[in-house]
């Protein structure tokens, strides 16, 4: 079970016995839920977003962290934020280790030879010139290869067969998640001499691998890790099933070379009354390469440029900036919102309200938020003008932040989550198949609508909303 | 339209006046009748068929013509023969020039750098070293192509666009493998130094190309040639319409070899009666190599083989041979079913009727035939047969025995058509999807059901069905 927050808590508590707060609430003043409901009403049938991550991933299209595209769609997001009129454009570098991902085979050497489909993991070393030939020992799960006696894995190809579930709030990526990450050094520590596992993705009928990253912490003990199609996974799994001992070989041609340093790019509406308060929307710009990056995390990005120009063709700026940051790195481990948060830490009380669109272009159906108990009625009221459009408030979970501004978020700045509808992101996820065509508009334009109303509600309330260093350290949104 | 075939229009005339024929009438004994109809409902709950197509796919998985899995494909073939109870076991060699797929990358070179998956098509030459740069230049249709100026064609890549359409009977593939086919020559006549087309598929979210053979008839005169993903397709159409020109890089490594001298190979229960006059059914042994084969023709290999076997199990042989033939390189030209007919042309009158599957693993839903018109009588009695099980008798149709098989009913063997409802073949025809996960094992043994139902009762007829030399040169079959 999910340990109830301090903080939400007494809210709880608050709410329950009906004591008011000595504090004075955070409110949204009526005019300004007035315009938010228009900007709503006007984004759900609005295309910015649409044709902003149209332009994102046909003129740029993959953008892997580090590689030659990275540049490319740095350029892009600053010239796009500038073609909608942000008022200030700039970016922060973020440095990281850079993986390159040359090539990529896999075979059944035998019984039954024929070739496999899979993808090299995020920071996997290469396999030696040639090739790694070796036994595969199939587990069921993460825990069954803990539990494994390391005899039993030596020298061999760790495979782990777990299988995702589809759900709309994608919970089953949490363990989909962890084989991919945590399983390869735990298969290394054993003395595994590579690892594979079934694609953390929902799909069932497309021989497409999901690529993610590792969470090999020391490069000197990592092994080639890749994750197999689950087509592929269905294959290994019959040919093991005749209960002879299967050779797979695995070529990977990809490594760590060196480090490499990108940028945040970001684009602010400034705020008219307060320019140094702000309200933190964004996405991640990079991408996986085999895709298009559309719904992760183009949509992201997009959502959040669109919002911010919904806002900023009012006619006047909002009393608090919009602050649009469109995140390095996020896949090889939140490399952008680390760097931001560690840049800006001191800075978290300025920080009225921030979360990231980081789940895709399916509709956002619930908010929860982790604010101080006296902004529980702004948040309300932030919630009745999203009722309308299908987002439901849940009052007693937390609110991360999202990905990058999760970083943020444990610094101590007050956060929503906005979930989106992921029944069918992670069919998708990370594949060749992460392509335009997986975006509704329609359901594009309900998320610009979510995020244009609450970023505007948010920086027009009267009051705050309790950021402060280390105000939410405890909300349970990190578990 | 469709010319009415001369025999079908006498059968027609025939049944239109009531006139009896002079010659006896052709009719399935209600004994065969009898054990027919228990034939189909065995079928029906037996997973012979499911298990012979695991089997293909298993342990041999992709199987091009001429690959290496070549002949470990004829070696399980022979061996699946043996062990499921055929009389006879044997092979016929098949020789055809041997072309090779060794890699292939394509790019978007400018505007708008990235990559594009593609699949180079059967009989493609390669590019030159270091690959081949030009503009590309797009047409709707196949006409369009034939009306271009050379002068637009000339040393630029040639895309054609056209977009298959979902058909339960699958005829778009008519224009759709015609672009494949045709088109290259046509572009190389015109001095075209490459050509694209938009996958002959009908899916639309997946990235993955559809391959196929091209008609080139003289090597000399090839351009490389190759198919982009649907997915692909729609993001150079996205590029163009910026209008700017598109410059692509094509590196293909691919050929023609040499010669491959494989085989078809054929199982038998030997007839009691009349052995040598056979009923001929059968798939084709080779598949494209990105998938294993399953649909194309994985399924129609094991829905004869399992019909066959079926048939071996009553108590006694039928008094006709069954015959059922896995043909050699259908893919790349229907070298397995021409060298068939040519070897056994002067044999076509023993062959009672025939005709093979080879359009995925979808319910038969229509049966059609080109027969002599005293023997419609027992064509309806088959038809009464397969109707409880969801086939449709359509007596206006000519039946053209399938892929291969419609060589030898060129040559004049009576032939049924057992169209299958093909409503996602071409989502998955010659792509990494085409596997295992896409056969329904019921909708299998619907297709074993029809194929041994209708294999008993031609074997037990008291008649023929008209095969003759040149018998049904006009019947429309293969329009």
């Amino acid at each position: 079970m999910r340990r109830l927050p301090l903080t939400l808590l007494a809210a709880s508590l608050l709410l329950a016995t009906g004591i008011a707060s000595a504090a004075t609430p955070t409110t949204i003043p009526a005019t300004a839920v007035k315009t938010a409901e228009r900007l709503r009403d006007k984004a759900m049938h609005d295309d910015t977003g649409y044709r902003i991550v149209e332009s994102l991933t046909t003129e740029v299209g993959p953008r892997m962290a580090g590689s030659d595209a990275d540049q490319r769609a740095r350029d892009w997001a600053v010239a796009k934020f500038k073609a909608l009129g942000y008022d200030k454009v700039y970016t922060e570098a973020v440095t990281y280790p850079l993986w390159e991902r040359r090539s990529e085979h896999a075979a059944i050497v035998g019984p039954f030879a024929q070739p496999l489909v899979l993808s090299a993991l995020g920071y996997s070393p290469g396999t030696p010139k040639g090739g790694l030939t070796a036994q595969v020992v199939k587990f069921d799960s993460l825990d069954a290869l803990k539990a494994a006696d390391p005899a039993s894995v030596k020298g061999k190809i760790v495979y782990i067969g777990y299988r995702m579930q589809r759900a709309k709030d994608g919970h089953d990526y949490g363990m989909g998640s962890a084989v991919r990450t945590a399983g390869p050094p735990i298969a290394a520590a054993k003395g595994a001499a590579g690892y594979l596992l079934r694609s953390a993705g929902t799909d069932a009928h497309d021989r497409i691998a999901h690529t993610g990253v590792t969470g090999f912490r020391d490069p000197a003990k990592a092994i080639p890790a890749a994750a197999l199609s689950n087509l592929d996974a269905d294959q290994l799994e019959r040919v093991l099933a005749y209960g002879k001992p299967v050779t797979l070989k695995l070529d990977l041609d990809c490594g760590v070379v060196g480090e490499y340093t990108g940028a945040n790019v970001i684009g602010e509406i400034t705020g008219r009354k307060h320019p140094d308060q702000v309200v933190a929307i964004g996405g991640h710009l990079d991408s996986w390469d085999p895709g298009t990056g559309a719904i992760d995390d183009g949509a992201g990005v997009a959502i959040a440029m669109a919002a911010g120009k919904l806002i900023r063709d009012l006619p006047q700026r909002p009393d608090r900036t919009i602050r649009v940051i469109a995140f390095a790195n996020e896949e090889m481990g939140l490399w952008g919102g680390r760097a931001y948060a560690d840049k800006h830490a001191g800075e978290v009380a300025k920080f009225q309200l921030g979360t990231e669109s980081d789940f895709g272009a399916g509709p956002v159906w619930r908010m929860s938020a982790s604010v101080k108990p006296e902004a529980r009625k702004a948040i309300a009221q932030i919630a009745k003008v999203l009722a309308p459009i299908g987002v439901t408030y849940d009052a007693k979970k937390p609110g991360g932040g999202g990905s990058d501004l999760s970083q943020m978020h444990g610094k101590g700045m007050a956060a929503l989550s906005l979930t989106q509808d992921g029944t069918h992101y992670f069919d998708w996820h990370h594949t060749a198949n992460d392509t335009l065509d997986k975006i509704d508009p329609k359901e594009l334009a309900q998320n610009v609508a979510v995020y244009a109303a609450f970023s505007y509600m948010a920086a027009q309330a009267d009051g705050d909303f309790g950021s402060a260093p280390g105000a939410f350290a405890n909300d349970g949104a990190g578990e």
